[in-house]
């Protein structure tokens, strides 16, 4: 799914990006980040409209900033 | 209120420090994004835990990035 919201097609791409270099599956990215799997796999493909406290659990269980996940 | 949450804080401390850089008022800023004066309101005092879609707008309306909005 493409959501007609670009930015959270951006943020979910670099979700997939940072968890694919960091290796890990979207359960274990679940897991370090305190959410559910299925939620992940929404984020990635821009489904949901994620809220900042989230943003920033994601962001820290990818070892990056917020502001990363955010850029073209 | 000080939310527990410092992103939170620091979210809003940015939107009201660039809406009075601005000089336009919350209800002036609510009109420009698109939102109600009451939620921006909540969104300056950390009240509410904000979403990705309404940060941009909040952004946009501001003439920001979002990226300016979470610095610390």
């Amino acid at each position: 799914m493409i959501s007609k919201h670009e930015i959270l097609n951006i943020f979910g791409e670099n979700v997939r990006k940072f968890r694919r270099l960091l290796d890990i599956s979207q359960e274990e990215l679940a897991h370090r980040a305190d959410l559910h799997r299925t939620y992940i796999g929404m984020i990635e493909r821009a489904e949901k409209n994620i809220t900042l406290i989230n943003m920033e659990k994601i962001a820290s269980a990818l070892e990056v900033k917020i502001e990363d996940l955010l850029k073209n």
